[in-house]
């Protein structure tokens, strides 16, 4: 049978010991003799899951005790209005860096809540996004309550390559589409979310780490279920977990922690990514169009310049089980997508693929 | 080994063949090699199981083509702030009944947005909760702009035993803990939801069923993930979709239909609690606390009365495979969830033991 690699942002690939112990704690948790997704919320088992999750997450990113974890429901778009909502004081100021769509659809949505500044976009840049806006702690209105950043840009491909200095202002990140592809120095924000599309396997939970500090202020119109501090101290009793997705974050976390953490992952990571980078870059039949000083490593974007050669090339793909590499609806082309868990040999067989489909697609004068 | 039943109020126990395509759908969605949870949500395999899921439920709900379906992330306290956000008008005036806990929660959180009233509570009855309000359409103020009401109380026990008239003010349910346990007139009420602990199977979706004419007048402040049109009009676009819950809700539509629909179920429902109900009432070891006039077909509580006794009764029938029969943490006692799933012998056998428990300790003079 052929064998498939699916290169789709949407969430990574389950490695095959992931899958079996998922398969297995769908009806038997532990030798419980009960599905993983009815443990009671208020059972042993699932309080020692919740802090099993909570433990491995802090040893894989090195997590101070002054920062909590939160696994809350809803995705990214719940947390660009909980961000606003529970960070916003009194005079209700805000920065945001743009350097892409979500972080756009984040800037909009904070404006319902208080004075939002665009630090700066890289909107203008040719093509729009695909460099990151480079900004010094002067660029930043030192009252703001934070700086609002997205620090790898699934859409377009691109990655922050330094961390922007804020001072003393919170500085809140988005991480969806590159948590835990890396270390990060957690210390340098004051928030950092990641939806669960992407390294965690399966949509429906997002993961926020915040410093104590910024905990308790939030907005008295805020929802409950989207308030920091009150997630914080009824997690276990008012509101029924996400038990499903936590569970999988947390094979994910231990699957990764048997894989050498993070400082190893990133090795495999930059290997793939560079692999396809350079070939990317020695065929002019191909276009990366992301500048090469933030090309995110994990999202990998591609054109042929012609968009009937690029359904082309996904069709062919597809039939050699090499699948959803379509970009974003937005913006056409294709996107590869990396993810932890997508093993080295696909990007072997995606390289392989491209070669052979620009050599005979040039033949045939298609372009 | 021991057969083991799983009496959690968390989510329904899988049935086999339920277990077996979530099983295979891991790794391997349809035959397409990738694994459910990382469908595109741009994809036709996503848009197919959307529109699958949408189709079983009209079907099964008979629900008219002037209700739209919503699969939401966040539970029922997402809901009790989505609902004043969603249909609080200018003048923002609500009425809320109050059957229990859930719904007194549900209020508190609305008097955030509005002029909520109440326009009764079964706090007072003895035991607190153990009755639902009966109301007339006089009861409620002739210019609210929802009546809400918790169908179901899982911790209290109770189901309303009638539709309240509201006449031509919206009627809002909260029907998390009896949803598709048996048929329900969706044309009574204006919105009907449910969130996915229950019988649903996967907690991390909630179903939000809709009058069309209700939907267009939320607060400009409200969370864009919390906006009934928004999330109607971006569904597939903006948000990544909860793909793992519906697909299992999806599951069990199928097992539903397959098993002749909600009248069948209720039939499997009503003889489930019939048979532990007689038992109950006919043995004065135990209480069943809830007025008859409106038992929950599905949460059946009871108590030895007895604290210690309480206790030794949960650790006996945990041994006898009789799993999670302990009741909410506020109420202490033991609370039986028979949900869609629970197989008629996992009632017979916790009759059983309940029969011969009452034996034992009435002999060895423990009560």
């Amino acid at each position: 049978m052929l064998k498939k690699y699916n290169f789709s942002a949407s969430a990574a690939p389950l490695p095959e010991e992931v899958v079996e112990k998922a398969r297995a704690a769908l009806s038997d948790y532990n030798g419980m003799g009960i599905s993983v997704m009815s443990l009671p919320q208020n059972s042993e088992a699932y309080g020692q899951l919740l802090a099993s999750a909570e433990r491995n997450l802090r040893k894989l990113i090195n997590i101070p005790q002054n920062y909590k974890i939160l696994f809350m429901q809803g995705n990214a778009t719940t947390q660009y209005s909980a961000i606003p909502l529970n960070l916003l004081s009194e005079h209700k100021y805000a920065d945001y860096i743009i350097s892409g769509q979500y972080s756009k659809n984040a800037a909009s949505e904070a404006k319902k809540y208080g004075d939002i500044s665009i630090a700066s976009t890289s909107a203008g840049a040719m093509p729009p996004y695909s460099v990151v806006p480079r900004l010094m702690k002067s660029d930043f209105r030192p009252d703001a309550d934070y700086v609002y950043m997205r620090y790898d840009n699934m859409i377009h491909g691109t990655k922050f390559n330094y961390i922007p200095d804020t001072g003393n202002i919170p500085l809140v990140a988005d991480m969806s589409s590159c948590f835990l592809s890396e270390p990060i120095d957690i210390t340098k924000f004051a928030l950092v979310f990641a939806s669960s599309e992407g390294n965690l396997f399966s949509p429906g939970l997002t993961v926020v780490i915040l410093r104590d500090d910024i905990i308790g202020k939030a907005n008295p119109m805020a929802p409950k279920a989207l308030n920091y501090k009150l997630t914080l101290e009824e997690l276990s009793s008012d509101n029924t977990p996400p038990v499903w997705s936590i569970f999988l974050a947390n094979l994910n976390f231990e699957w990764l922690l048997e894989n050498g953490g993070l400082e190893e992952v990133k090795r495999r990571n930059d290997r793939k990514a560079g692999l396809l980078y350079d070939f990317l870059d020695g065929h002019d039949f191909y276009t990366a169009p992301v500048d090469k000083s933030c090309r995110s490593t994990t999202h990998i974007i591609f054109v042929t310049g012609d968009a009937g050669l690029d359904g082309k090339f996904l069709r062919d793909a597809e039939a050699e089980g090499l699948l959803n590499l379509r970009g974003n609806n937005s913006l056409g082309g294709m996107c590869a997508s990396i993810y932890n868990t997508m093993p080295l040999e696909g990007v072997e067989k995606l390289i392989e693929f491209m070669d052979r489909f620009s050599q005979i697609n040039y033949k045939s004068g298609t372009k």
